[in-house]
């Protein structure tokens, strides 16, 4: 592809030679000829100026620190260099394909175009829609409804009846639909099992890391909004309901009955009590901790129990003060004792 | 069913129709003809009121919020509700078969009554009981023993020598029997395996969530009792000794030789040092921490490291106090002063 | 094997009959004919003395403590121990095979003395080394390389262009190479998927942990270096760098570009914020928080955030000290009234 025509793509502007060839994309250090970088923070300008990449895109205002280099100009050099990617290496689809180890359900129904890989397992009634990929080991089901162009990687686990939208990727051991962990206890101590006989529904363009787990709704349904990334081995509990655009870092545990509005930003090991609620606009901090059914306003929040993060942040000052403290305590009572002498 | 069948079954007493019948369970806002809903808790009153489910069961003393309706009142509705789902779905245990594409050793021994299912492996001198169902993808090492009405979900894996007892269901990716982490430094600073030769035992209706794994002991065994419950990616060590109804949420962690006491509750992200011990009648609060060796006494504990619950609420009220202690001493500090010049 | 032998092969020394055979080992309890136990500390010279173990191995020094036995004298009994185990049963492998339902493409190449199990996928151009043995159910992308010598449990999975060194293991479930979490977010909050087209790099003689993840690098490698061991369920980021002989605990996480410098030693539920650096030397407590960008330098160190463990001390018994100091604060308070009446 040429500078130009990738300038043109991302809405950026050339500086230097638009007729070069650019064929993939690489880091400062390694990019050499035909290849892209990117560069978006000063701290890099020195790293940049010495890569030999091919050509660099660089955000407006900085052209000038790369005289004779080749540039795309944009607004968001980051972004840009994630879309060329997209644009040069688009996901190479498998071929349309059910692999003759591979068990289909009579029932099932697979579009042609799907591919279906080695050792998969498709129960009654599930559906996989155009373009899908399911990877090695994956097992769907009965009555499991997979949308177009995903990507299901190897040993992927859907119980009956989950359903997931189109452009959704699972990585590999992702868990979706077991059992949420409900009990009720009777009088001698034993834990009865609490129906768990609820779906979970994943929408369109979510990614989940490998080896996360959503549970089923005991009734009704777990859900995952649109547009959503959960990161490896995060819990998500029996009727939650998350938002669209929301990310979940590694790790990070969702009780039952959590509602995550769209849009929330978590880091990982987060831990959340259940019926809990984080509203639109909020930040939570690795490692925090929310009680049950606390409501997490917008803002930044950090700490068990989870606090705004300016409150924590005093809280973490003044303790770091109490040796001082002690000190002028120490003090005072010494000056005390003087004082009542002297009267 | 009819209600007056269902109400004896349960130890109820039917106020209205017992001869209406009900086929399914429901939550109190979908419910509709047929279906039986559970109403325990005031909050709820007026959407049972409203609902338009068959038949509500409700507790003692409260059956005239309901007029006009019919109702089966026992003492505990949501128990009832639980037992109500296992009388009108049974589970329906797959029908016996050994799957074309499974991989049976030829000394293991299957019930003729067990399900085995796509890419299921059986390893050699490997038994598995009457009416257990191993799905798509169980791995079972050499010399594994699975009881009777047991359910093995995908891709489950059991290494050598683990023993499962009767009506164990394990949950999507459960891994009983790798290797616990243990290693002998020697004088280069190399890391040499200590054996890992003991076994597993699971005991009779155990429930392990999706992804959780329990460690093979050193020497001897790593147990669960009977009745017990995990959630999700709990992490059980080498030579660990879990009592009997135990319950542990998602993603808890216990290092090497801990023993936790019939009956405790412990909460999510928690973490054990090696070789604590829980005692009955123990609740460990969700992200709680215990220093190896501590033994946690009968009670309600919770944080890091962990403490008994009141105890913890009165250190987090005094450190909410700090800013107004440092106030104080500013003033206390300025009388002084004061003071001392009137002298 | 007898005593004497296996003594020379530790570079021990015999006390009394030599000349016993040792067949297996055994924990002191259960140790009998033909069995070997060791003990290395006082608190089990009392068990020992009672054990049936046909040999102990204990440390110099002590040996006059067990008259009458036959011993072997070393300098780490523990250590011994492990070697003893090596060299009684040394890990059998399996014999070279390649299991009629393995899936192997053809430009894959695999050792003849390699043991390719059932339902296993080996990907093209995917190399696997001498010896290696791959479990049911494993699955390499195209273009993995595995070394010899290495055992792969089952439903491990390899993504495309994973590299691991030889006498690895990876126990059941390791997933190596899926995608790190890195997106871009465009204007309209949207994230957008950063390039995650680097690699993983497992130096030889690494043993992971049951369902631990290591994501692949955005550009370059994570890397995991020699001889280094990581517990169940540990996440590791995309581009980390962890060094050679480091020990990480179960359930730790360590965000993006991490740098874990050789020997460190990590405990369980640990987060590590992205670019953080642990030094050599550095030993960090189980569920302790680091910050992003922090570095950690040789000592011991605990909390979140993390600190020096005797600073951690000292704030906690600061704070144990909170209710006291409240105390003195009201006294003083008190005492400062009774001067100013009295002046």
């Amino acid at each position: 592809m040429r500078v130009r025509d990738l300038a043109e793509s991302l809405g950026g502007r050339v500086v230097g030679d638009g007729l070069r060839r650019i064929m993939r994309i690489a880091d400062l250090e390694q990019a050499g000829k035909y290849e892209i970088a990117y560069v978006d923070n000063e701290k890099f300008f020195a790293a940049a100026a010495e890569s030999k990449a091919w050509c660099l895109i660089v955000a407006e205002g900085v052209e000038d620190k790369f005289p004779d280099r080749t540039l795309i100009v944009v607004k968001n050099p980051k972004l840009a260099f994630a879309r060329t990617w997209s644009t040069l290496s688009p996901s190479g689809y498998r071929k349309g394909e059910i692999h003759p180890t591979a068990v289909v359900a009579e029932t099932a129904d697979v579009a042609p175009s799907a591919y279906v890989g080695p050792y998969v397992y498709i129960g009654e009634g599930t559906s996989v829609g155009d373009y899908t990929q399911l990877e090695s080991g994956v097992v769907l089901g009965a009555n499991v409804t997979v949308g177009k162009h995903c990507v299901l990687h190897p040993n992927v686990v859907l119980y009956d009846a989950v359903s997931i939208g189109s452009f959704v990727i699972l990585h590999a051991g992702v868990c979706l639909g077991a059992d949420g962990f409900g009990y009720v206890r009777d009088d001698d101590g034993y834990y009865y099992k609490f129906p768990q006989v609820g779906t979970v529904v994943i929408e369109d363009d979510v990614e989940i890391g490998a080896h996360s787990c959503v549970d089923r709704a005991a009734l009704g349904r777990t859900r995952i909004g649109r547009g959503t990334r959960l990161d490896n081995m995060v819990h998500v509990g029996h009727n939650c309901d998350i938002g669209e655009r929301v990310v979940i870092a590694a790790q990070t545990g969702i009780s039952g009955s959590v509602v995550i509005e769209d849009g929330a930003v978590i880091g990982g090991q987060v831990g959340f009590g259940d019926h809990t609620r984080v509203q639109k606009g909020a930040v939570i901090g690795s490692k925090a901790g929310i009680l049950p059914g606390k409501i997490v306003r917008p803002g930044v929040w950090w700490g068990i129990p989870v606090q705004p993060l300016d409150q924590y942040k005093r809280m973490n000052a003044h303790m770091n003060r109490l040796p001082e403290m002690r000190e002028r305590l120490r003090r005072l009572e010494a000056e005390i004792e003087e004082l009542k002498k002297k009267i």
